[in-house]
């Protein structure tokens, strides 16, 4: 099977690289001595990106992988698929 | 008056170009379809790495910036620092 | 079917009955006037001791209800108790 | 000087009042044994009650406490208000 992120692999990609230069534009800005309030709000909104990609893949792993471990009827399956989802989703809260 | 960062700038760009080449290798594993989990665990370090620069960024800010708004007496620049730092703070958080 | 928690159900109540204790301390320190930092301290404690309860819930809710789900071998319940669980998840990081 | 908050301490401690009651509420829920994931929501929706409190505690604190340091121009009290308002709030993150 293909994972759920695989159907929007191009847009995904396209997304992260953004995000790269965002990263990239923050370095120029250390370079060039910007403030650090601005330098920080920028950082801080490179954070948030990411988070809304992390909720994004994670939703359609739900959708494919841990629906496709539900369909298998695998229970060896479904109890890692559940335990890889709390442990993820322990770390996002942070 | 240079900001407090400036005396470590080199080190904090560097750090931020490991993390530039760390977004790289996520773009990467999209395109070599790697397991969700994977992707969503690499792209929860890079926001903790994150995390880590702001505040250190932030820190520097307060020993150097806000300090030197306190020893300056101007109060109007002490109550603009103050409320640029509950601001980024409270944004901080999420 | 018996919920995970029950098991520990006195000692869950007794952990609510301090935190309710808790909240009373700081409705006293407000009635005492107490300093603002001192107050935001303990309603900060009082958060974190929740927050611990909410995950102990959740990992005795996975071990027992989400894993009855799994032997059940019940699709509809299966998806019905990861939706939750992402759902409950998703707004526990906040 | 007084506290920020002292101006509407009578709404504070009926807001903690009811806090308390939810806490009540939910030492109910268990002995009950109602559903897990219900609790958790109700636990989620205490702690968000109580950042709410914390956030105008804050801001009352800032536009009291702190500016009454700001006014003062003394430099040792200012210095430590800042430093007491990172600490909170880099907790208040968590």
């Amino acid at each position: 099977m293909t994972y759920g992120y695989v159907e929007e692999k191009d847009a995904l990609v396209k997304r992260l690289h953004r995000i790269e230069g965002q990263v990239r534009g923050i370095e120029r800005m250390v370079e060039d001595e910007r403030y650090c309030i601005d330098i920080v709000t920028q950082v801080g909104a490179v954070r948030a990106a990411l988070r809304r990609v992390e909720e994004e893949i994670l939703r359609d792993h739900v959708a494919h992988c841990v629906d496709h471990a539900i369909k298998s009827g695998n229970r060896a399956d479904q109890r890692r698929k559940v335990a890889e989802l709390m442990d993820v989703m322990g770390r996002a809260g942070r």
